[in-house]
């Protein structure tokens, strides 16, 4: 019965996208729970795709439309996962499941921060996915992950089609790995949280990589430090973005009594809690770190300059008391009498090695050299 | 029956008054409750605007006094809106609608935090509404909004008329938008803090450009940017000063259980609570970042003073024991046996040639050059 | 029945006394409630003054001795005033409204922190009275007023005549404005922490002109403008340390309940407590607006030294390399061909002009120049 | 029938303890509850002194060993007091007051942290007495005391003789002054909490002292200023740890509902608390005023700096222009028209003024001369 | 009866297993509570070891495989320590002891932060243990100890055999020491859990040291202070983020009512929380003091640059007029008139000597010489 077809990989999200707004795309005065109509030219390709699934069976299918793909789907908790929502689909979502028009507004009202919210008969979850954009560097590819939940039954939207975070979790719905088959659409609803929480560490790591480079580096730094710096702390002030309300939402969901999440999962939930706590520590020790590291780079400027004074100074002040010396006998005063003695001029130098040995003892005792 | 003029675009607010006073007028000793008078010279153009509306129908009305404006408005909620009030007006409406006289003084001393304070049967909101003076800029325009309701009622008092966050919300009552033909007083005000709210992200947004620039411009300042920096902390800083206390007082109003919030509305509120801490986050972000910005910006000095000095060093270093050679054979002895060794001009020129291309040598050893 | 004497302005505080302690004068070891001798040579001009009002009467009477004065005060509620209260004095009242022995040894130990405490049947508040020494400054002029409140009396001990800022309270009272004859105790002593606490906010604008003015000179600044933002720093952090704790006291004095403070008042101190939120919230915005221009004072100091060094970098490292060619030909050698040379002297000024140039093209490509 | 001998003053603490341990004497591995060995050679002279009063009558009796001085005492609330104790005394003291091993332990490992701890029938309470250790200094001399009591009895535990702190406490119960004699054991513990409380005020006034004249030197630095303000930072560092948790511990004593505490001496205790508030704010004002130093300090070097340069670079660019005309006419070319010219010194001459004044000029805009 | 076999000092860890990851090895996407495969080439050595004992007494055994193990030993309360646990073994546990299967996942994926879970029937605890890694330094060996504990036994997983820390334990329980063979399990559990918390206090120590010897050096450094410094505050931040976390859950043990811990323990818990509250404080205070010194290693850097600068300027400033004097008198005109003098040499020294004089005078006075 069970019918899971092999997915192709998902395109990746274009480089287009992944310079985003950092501001809540929220217009002044628009009745609240009223849905934006979507950008012109922005023709985001839909993909809906349901997945249904009981203790014995799972079937998989995907339908152009809302309608089609729920009328193929089996029995049991059912996952409609939507790729790049616009607001008639989730009109139609919303009459179909009775989401709230406020967390539909929500949903395509971009960058929202992580949330839990709980309705008369749903949960409405806003989540942020992190992905490095590219290996080896600490750039941030951010997409915002809705999620509703009721009794069997859990919608995901993406907002581009690229999550492959949530692979693992369809592939163990399939070939019931853990409890999943046998457990409600909360824990299904869990798991998708845990993916995204999961999903930080490796940006984390990244990360954490970059620190400690950088910290080798601001003690012998060159310019380009400073730039790599601030993009550092740029990436950690996104990741803590996002943590810190998704550790407050995963908190709120784990103590709050609700006939929606069993007891079961609520202890799930806690290792959730736990992970986004640890992330966040980790995120506030690497803020630590890299200011710490700008005072770091800071001093070692100084020294720099300060190294660069001393040669200065010793050179200088070495060399122009001699000239002096030597301006003074290239005087043409008619009468200078040492300019006539025998031994003038080895004099004269004797004079200048003296001043030079002077000066020398003088830097050496100041350990300028 | 719905009686619904078009309204004329009202007068932008003058440059005057947009030099605000950044403490609140209150004067020392002066007994709790009573107006202050009118500042001599301040006739600010008065504005009563009544919007009565029932689920069927709505009237709109607009008087020079408040008797005149409140007999001619229809049945259902009514929505006062007075544009630049003075203390009789105030008086006068305090007696009609039994406002606290306590509430009353805060309208009229000026720049008040925003708060939400409950009397017996009606709420007193204090906004503040932030708007950028000029496009492009972070300049704000910062006007204190007093909202009132109770049962069946709402009072709206602006010091300046230029209201127009609210014109979407007259908008949604004429064309029976939404749910606020059906809903009560508490709903409207709710629309009107949601209005307040949402239109500090466009502010937001101008801050965030105006951020992203200056973080560009940092790495390579010019004095403007110092100032350029010192102005956007002080938008910042009011952006603060006025989305902290909103976010809290929207909390406690959609806590509290009170006759007056319908449930229904609260869910509203919470939404608008969440827009409220999605600005405050954003603030926070933004400060760290400029804070971030003033230790770049003075890392560059630091670098560019560092660059100036290695050049001034090269120079010095290399020509003053060079000088120091000619001026040796610029001497007058009569017995200086070099001056007339057939190669002696060779052998000084070779000498310094030498001494020349040691410095370079350590210099080039040392990174300066 | 109403006699209200008119009162000669009292005299201001003399310069000795503004320069005050920062520490509460505690001698460890003390008995707790014994109240500490006189200092010798501290003999302050003692006076008790007895304000006595029901709703139809006021009594106003002024005594040398208490006993003398609660003689003659007629019925209703009797406020004690008392400025500069020695251990007698004190003594002598907390036997006569059994005023707690810690209460009153608090009175006479100097600087303490303001705050309310709640006796058996008596309330006792510290506040601190701020007021400008000079207009224009912002130096402050900081003063202890201990008021006691029970059923039907106040006391207020001020350390020095001078209290001017209670005096609209007294005319409040004298002309019955307000609802001050009909309420109680609790009122009165509301009066008079809203009158004090009203009594900051003329201090903070004079602070918030003089930070606007620093702003401005932060950015050009002199020697002087160091010295000012570190005296307008220090004043901040004592309008800290009257206002915060303050507003504590405030919130307690509204939420607990007592028979004491009747439910009309608390809606009242509500207001008050508002008053000193927003008081705090303005010093801490001058706090960080003032640390902030500390950074910029650095910059700009950076930035000057920066400038100097360019002007002397750019001069020597042009004229050195010319002069060093200069002393070449000025050396003495017999066998110097260049010398002969016809055009040699136009040939050794055409090599430091194109030497120049050159340089002054490489400092005008920095930007140096 | 009251023997009280007349003391003599104690040997003050050698210099040698003066140098305390910041890290408690915890050894790892250590079965809990047990008495840490004495360090060899440390033999601290025993002295156990016991204080008996009813409120009729007081005895005082001092002995070697424990049994002998409590066999001595007479009835009513005892007061133990031991001077440097040791494992086998403590046990002893253990044994006869069931106290707790845990406390025991504690008071041996040394620097804890000021806490209080409630046992089945007894408090204990570790707190640090703080000291000058020379008069016009801020270093300090940091003792901890252990105070336990129970029903009836209050054992101290100090150090080191010397804890002239508790004296006034001891005069109080002789003579009979304030309540001391009508009221119990937790009475008296809180007079010796008091004292070691009120005893932190002199050492925040030595601070305070200290701080003002910091803050007039950092205006003209020399370079003791920097140690002299690393040196008070590390004072009022140590005053904040033994304030914060003092502050706390008396805070949980005063709210904590037991029978060991009468209500009463609740009252008290609020003042204490108070008073430890009060230092701990003293001691944030403290901190923060000398963070603000340290700011000013950096600033006062850099002004200097940029003043030594200006002069540098006064001096500099206005004699190398002029160095570099003069070493031009003592080239030695052959053909040099300007030397043969009647004027031609004059004329150089007249140049090299030109040329000052024009730099003059251009130095005076500037403002650097 | 008590059979126990003198134990070998097991091998140090190695210095590869010292360099540590410091994320989490949590790979996104893994279903939870699926135990992690061993890393290819990770074969640490296993090791599992059972000691039970009742009040009479002790039966240590030891076994390469569980089963083995656990039914070799005796009665009474059995604690299982396993060095280097892998999946398999873990799983075995897990069905054994009904472990939650996401506890047993934490042991395996690496560096979690420290915590107390309560599960139906059993506690978890995540430890880490910190020792110095060579004595004089303050490098950190950080290791994960895992401990569960249940009715009647106690399970303890540690990352690398050395755990010596847990030693006086054994020896405790051998030796019937203190009252670890009266109590239960939950007693165990807490003597493992202060044996940790005590071994952060020689770490803190080591600390403590260096940062009083960098205090120091900061006032005169030399470049590699920056490096120790940098150093410490890791130090210091790696003590912060293992004490911070297990203060937290020591204080949730202790408070938690549970029929898991005795109250008797609750009582010894309260111990160990005052401990990590004391090894917190001092890390808090060593950060503060590390962030003053980088302060002052800038101030003093700055303060080097001025002398340095001022050396320069001074002598720069002397010479330059007087070699200016002597390059005019240099110069090669035929008519200049002072050349001719009887005195003008003397004429020209004096000149020198002159200006040098003003000009020394002039430094005396600014305080540079």
């Amino acid at each position: 019965m069970a019918d899971t077809p092999r997915r192709e990989p998902r395109p990746r999200a274009t480089t287009s996208s992944s310079r985003r707004r950092s501001v809540a795309h929220i217009r002044p005065g628009t009745t609240p729970g009223t849905l934006p109509a979507p950008e012109p030219g922005a023709t985001t390709p839909k993909r809906i795709c349901v997945i249904a699934y009981t203790r014995e069976a799972v079937t998989e299918t995907e339908g152009k439309t809302l309608e089609e793909a729920l009328a193929a789907a089996g029995p049991g908790v059912r996952w409609i996962n939507v790729d790049g929502a616009d607001a008639p689909l989730l009109q139609r979502l919303g009459t179909h499941f009775k989401l709230h028009p406020l967390a539909l507004e929500d949903v395509l009202t971009g960058p929202q921060r992580p949330k839990v919210e709980r309705y008369t008969d749903h949960y409405f979850m806003i989540l942020r996915m992190l992905r490095r954009t590219t290996p080896g560097q600490v750039d941030i590819d951010d997409e915002q992950v809705s999620v509703f939940f009721g009794r069997d039954w859990v919608i995901t939207v993406q907002e581009r089609p690229g999550g492959d975070v949530f692979d693992p979790v369809r592939d163990a719905i399939r070939q019931a790995r853990g409890r999943v088959r046998e457990a409600g659409a909360d824990y299904l609803a869990y798991l998708l949280l845990d993916a995204v929480v999961d999903g930080y560490f490796p940006v984390l790591e990244a990360v954490s990589d970059r620190v400690e480079a950088l910290e080798a580096e601001t003690l012998a730094p060159a310019p380009p430090t400073l730039q790599a710096l601030q993009h550092t702390r740029h990436t950690v002030l996104t990741l803590r973005r996002a943590i810190w309300p998704t550790r407050e939402a995963v908190g709120v969901l784990q103590r709050e009594e609700s006939p929606l999440v069993a007891a079961e999962t609520r202890v799930f939930l806690r290792d959730s809690h736990d992970h986004a706590v640890q992330a966040l520590e980790l995120v506030e020790a690497f803020r630590e770190m890299l200011a710490g590291m700008m005072d770091v780079y800071l001093s070692v400027q100084n020294q720099r300059l300060n190294e660069v004074m001393k040669v200065l100074t010793v050179i200088a002040t070495l060399f122009i008391p001699l000239t002096f010396i030597a301006s003074i006998y290239g005087m043409n005063f008619e009468h200078m009498p040492e300019l006539h003695w025998r031994f003038g001029y080895a004099y004269a130098l004797s004079l200048m090695v003296l001043i030079a040995g002077g000066m020398l003892f003088y830097f050496r005792r100041k350990g300028w050299w």
